[in-house]
């Protein structure tokens, strides 16, 4: 059951002028569900993207980044669900390949000017004659009011789909930024995440446009954590179209960038967020807050420690404080010098630890009122700086386990 | 249900002679369960010790550390289940030597000549008032035969006792190497495991005594995994009384040295596996086996990945041969410059992926055959050195997290 997260109301996602987009049924994994998706761009589009640190990162990947370092620029997207087309060698990128000239042969573009993304099972072969099958039915559906559809096309183990939008005005001028995403197992996103599109109609050059993606994908889908496998096909694709008669933005030196560069990392929190909520079997939303080290990495470290925890994520889902495991989960971090006697832990607002053990004020009690509820901040002050990282993370329960023991029933 | 893993048969069990052991209930947790050990070593035995690298480590493990670095000679060990005394302060160091005081006096030693330990939930006061009262009865019960009673004492959530023995004849005498230890859940050692208490007769110098030690556990207890976390308690002690006439093993360079050293080695890692088979709801034991690194660090970091993630781990569980699942934890296991075209992997003899892909030669129900099995080895090959690394694990199981969601109830 997916935490305080529901489906998007198409009518709140903002269209994006200069992006259109369809679905379709491939028959990848399940008949009749929609696993494709195209997404096509106004010429004059700029497309930048992040993607997975995985050394066995997936073929459509691999066809990404070389696309995107064409100089033809990029006018559409193609996604499927149900097969990753990862750890498939040479065969997986002459198939990637091959869905891309498909679809740039039916929109009158070139290969290179399509960027593939798969997401499913790692080691068995794409399907592509079925995702080529159903593309004249995805060319065909395609229209800018799509986005709630495109949310749910990409879906995996999801249960909700994940979408959202952000008015931003820049100069007096409304432009819009609308987002999606998918992801709830294999979470634990390095320089990206499983799969996010955002766009936008402000005019930016690219290199700008670079600065935003990477700022934005820092504070949000490089925050969170499910299960702390890292995919094979972390993809995040940031969008501007550039429909529009205002000048683009060059670099952050525009009055305008600060703004936009704001929205746009606001929609990729909340999307990053709701990755979170709808992780797979969790219960909890739990976000860890270290503060108080010397840098932000030692800070994220030890929150990512906290956050992988089996033993603190069941604690979690029992809704039982079992605290010490937090402070154990602290002192394996890796930090070699921290001074224990120095940390203090707050749950909600409670203190419960300090000077190396239980505070004396702490009563169980209210430790227990913060763990029964849905959303729960763990706060860790290191007591040796002064700078601070946010993770966000789920629980672990029996229904994460009953997903992935399943996943290919 | 532990993995091929019964209950030592207390007549396999070497007596260790200048090893006494007795176990009484303090009712920490559960009335009427034994959960006290004292062992008691004759005069002139040497003791060396590993322990936790966690920064919050337990109370116990301090006291360990500076009564091993006085000159008194080590004469017992006072072990109590139920409680970690970890966590917990000036307080916790206080009481923990109050147990050694307590013990010391009523066997005619200085405290520093007691190691204490303490295993069971973090965050909470000692009971060391109930530990205290127990010892008369411990004491009374101290006999040579008493190693499977000890084992026993020392269990928490552990299903099996884990207890094994080795003669080894040293220049034609021989000589025991008895062992015992506990663990299940937050098992991920770090130069050391949860508990462990090693013994043999044979006469050896402490400095030869602790390379043995370092020797056996790096081979051993630093070599498994059920969760990831490392505890705050672990510790592991390695015991030669020399209750003989031969001459002392003063270092690497006696004959009898190797010999010694292998037969502890040995018993570590039947104990060592012991706490795997019996791991957490563990229903598979897991061996990964890493060759072809440049050197055996990197061979240990990718089996540990692919030993921590909680996707391979429930994909055991469910007998399914998602491989795809290993390649993509050795992917981001963090080797920065691996190339993934020459790495291979083998489920059982089963070749399964080469040059980047699926092995053309494998087919689903072979993978399938060797899943279903309680004993499973995956063997990666990286192509790139000749050194290897073991790992041993277990899968991740709807117990793990019934055990752990209910470990304080």
């Amino acid at each position: 059951m997916p935490v305080n997260l529901a489906a998007p109301d198409p009518a709140s996602l903002l269209s994006v002028p200069g992006v259109e987009l369809g679905v379709a049924c491939a028959g990848i994994k399940k008949p009749g569900r929609k696993d494709v998706l195209v997404m096509r761009l106004a010429q004059g589009s700029e497309a930048v993207g992040v993607f997975t640190q995985n050394r066995f990162c997936a073929a459509p990947v691999m066809v990404c980044k070389a696309h995107l370092s064409s100089d033809d620029g990029i006018r559409a997207l193609l996604v499927n669900t149900g097969n990753a087309n990862a750890g498939t060698g040479e065969d997986g990128l002459d198939r990637a390949r091959a869905t891309c000239a498909a679809l740039a042969g039916r929109l009158g573009l070139k290969p290179a000017q399509i960027l593939p993304f798969s997401t499913g099972v790692i080691l068995e072969p794409l399907p592509h004659d079925k995702i080529m099958a159903a593309l004249p039915a995805a060319i065909a559906d395609l229209k800018p009011t799509n986005w709630a559809a495109a949310a749910e096309a990409i879906m995996t183990t999801d249960i909700v789909a994940k979408a959202t939008s952000r008015k931003v005005a820049l100069n007096g001028q409304d432009f819009a930024v609308t987002g999606i995403a998918k992801g709830s197992g294999m979470i634990h996103p390095n320089m990206a995440t499983m799969l996010s599109y955002v766009a936008t109609d402000a005019p930016v050059a690219r290199e700008a446009l670079d600065v935003i993606l990477r700022y934005a994908v820092n504070r949000s889908f490089n925050c969170i954590t499910v299960d702390g496998d890292t995919s094979t096909n972390d993809s995040c694709i940031l969008i501007a179209t550039g429909v529009t008669q205002a000048p683009t933005i060059m670099n952050d030196g525009d009055p305008r960038f600060g703004a936009l560069r704001d929205a746009v990392t606001e929609v990729m929190i909340q999307l990053a967020q709701a990755i979170v909520r709808d992780g797979e079997g969790a219960t909890k939303f739990i976000t860890v807050r270290v503060e108080g080290g010397r840098d932000p990495a030692e800070c994220k470290q030890i929150a990512y420690a906290v956050a992988h925890s089996p033993l603190v994520k069941t604690a979690f889902f029992a809704s039982d404080p079992n605290l010490g495991r937090i402070l154990a989960a602290v002192g394996y971090a890796g930090v070699a010098d921290l001074d224990v006697d120095r940390v203090k832990l707050w749950l909600g607002g409670v203190l419960v630890a300090e000077n190396g053990g239980r505070s004396p004020g702490y009563r169980e009690a209210e430790g227990q009122r913060v763990m029964a509820a849905p959303e729960i901040e763990v706060r860790i002050h290191l007591g040796r700086g002064d700078t601070v990282a946010t993770v966000w993370t789920c629980d672990l329960s029996y229904d994460y386990v009953k997903i992935n023991a399943e996943y290919r029933t």
